[in-house]
């Protein structure tokens, strides 16, 4: 099965290709757009797309490419990042004076680097700098990425987990042309749906909006508002619910949501993730 | 009045320093800590941060940095991101074979590159691409940055606003250490207050906490939750609404939401931005 993914090989995308899908052949795009262009395309079965990090927060730009494609989410992957100091083979960490990576990944061991007195350098993206300093063979200089980077380019993790703060996770989606959904499952809370609305600008419509759940006890995971630049009173809703869409309550919240919805969009109903 | 600001002299942010603050003497710092880190030691009177980008959504660890100072919010402003296509001076638009800038610009520029047949290539922060580009002399090679970029370096612009969506805007903070409250305005909608809370895990919790501000007919310009990994169950929440903390309905609202939250912090309330 091939699976798209935004990043070089070795990238925490690419990670999470493999952690969600069992059996997969990871395919390389340089950007969103064209991970949705190879599923759209028939290039690849599916797609692994970054949509929120516990410290970065939402990627609104993957939700406009769910709201412009007719693709469906048919499952989620929480991939926890953890970053490795990384150098050529023999190198010894008393010889590292300066680590190369993505501005976001030093700027997430900042506190590692500067307590090791190593200077950071903004880099490329995280396992393209691991690749530039295998070719470049310096003996003084670590690159900062994933251990399948490490690995990939066949260099050594000098030490792993070196991220400042240990509660930095990506959530991920996976996206196919088809629906997958899950069957109902009321009492288990297994399955998630992930819907996309606009509400009219009136007091209190995000109220009446939250009563279509909160009067069936149905539990939200997430909820963010986005305004809509140049209209400044208008505004997206994302919100993640527990349920499927095969569930009977999850049906009637949803056709309630409508009755005060401009716009209502269901991005795909799919199975929870479980943390192991 | 000194600012501190994250980034090189000329980023979007040092533009917000000088669009928010009429006299400012605008001061570089390497990470949002040292921002936060100017303000409580004095070095600065004031910051300027980034808080959330249209495309790219809510910058979580400047609300994480808010949370941990004691700091507060007295002013926002939102900024169109416009970037420009600059070159050495004298070079034309159809000498261009390359640009150079943040992957995010790139990104944000990719269809223009593509339709102009001029290649990406990554480099560190848009300020500091326009300075490695004037210190190169390449007269084949563009740089992607603000205008202020290219009139501090003494570069030519080629093009302006050549992002590919023009939606493209980022909100930004004032903060400072003590708060400056506006005057209580009921009426007019002028002022804004932002808060963070936490709830107790139960049904309808975030319903109930909604209802303090529809009861009093107050509008919120934003809502969104986090969720706290490792807590899999809990959330911070941000909200926006419109109103000063001096008027009564606002106060009544938050009395009435501390019955609920099991965490309230005010991070400021302060006048509303108008867009010319």
């Amino acid at each position: 099965m091939k699976v798209a993914f935004q990043g070089e090989a070795g990238a925490f995308s690419e990670q999470a290709v493999f952690g969600y899908f069992e059996k997969a052949e990871s395919i390389s795009c340089e950007s969103f757009d064209a991970v949705f262009d190879a599923i759209n395309s028939g290039t690849c079965e599916a797609g692994i797309i970054p949509i929120e990090n516990s410290l970065a927060g939402s990627i609104h730009e993957n939700y406009d490419l769910l709201l412009r494609n007719n693709l469906h989410i048919v499952g989620e992957y929480l991939l926890r990042v953890r970053h490795c100091l990384i150098a050529n083979p023999g190198v010894k960490k008393a010889d590292i004076k300066k680590a190369i990576s993505h501005p976001q990944a030093l700027g997430q061991c900042a506190g590692y680097l500067r307590s090791h007195k190593i200077k950071a350098e903004q880099g490329l993206d995280t396992a393209g700098s691991v690749k530039a300093l295998k070719e470049s063979g310096a003996l003084d200089t670590a690159a900062i990425a994933s251990r399948r980077a490490a690995e990939l380019y066949g260099m050594q993790i000098l030490e792993e987990g070196i991220e400042d703060n240990t509660e930095n996770y990506t959530r991920f989606l996976a996206i196919q042309r088809e629906p997958i959904i899950p069957e109902s499952d009321p009492q288990q809370g297994l399955a998630k749906t992930s819907i996309v609305f606009t509400l009219n600008n009136v007091p209190g419509a995000l109220f009446k909006a939250l009563s279509v759940f909160a009067l069936r006890d149905i539990n939200l995971t997430k909820i963010e508002s986005r305004p809509l630049q140049g209209k400044p009173w208008e505004y997206l809703f994302y919100i993640d619910f527990i349920g499927a869409m095969r569930d009977e309550s999850s049906q009637k919240a949803l056709d309630h949501l409508g009755e005060y919805a401009l716009m209502l969009r269901v991005l795909g109903s799919y199975p929870r993730f479980k943390m192991d």
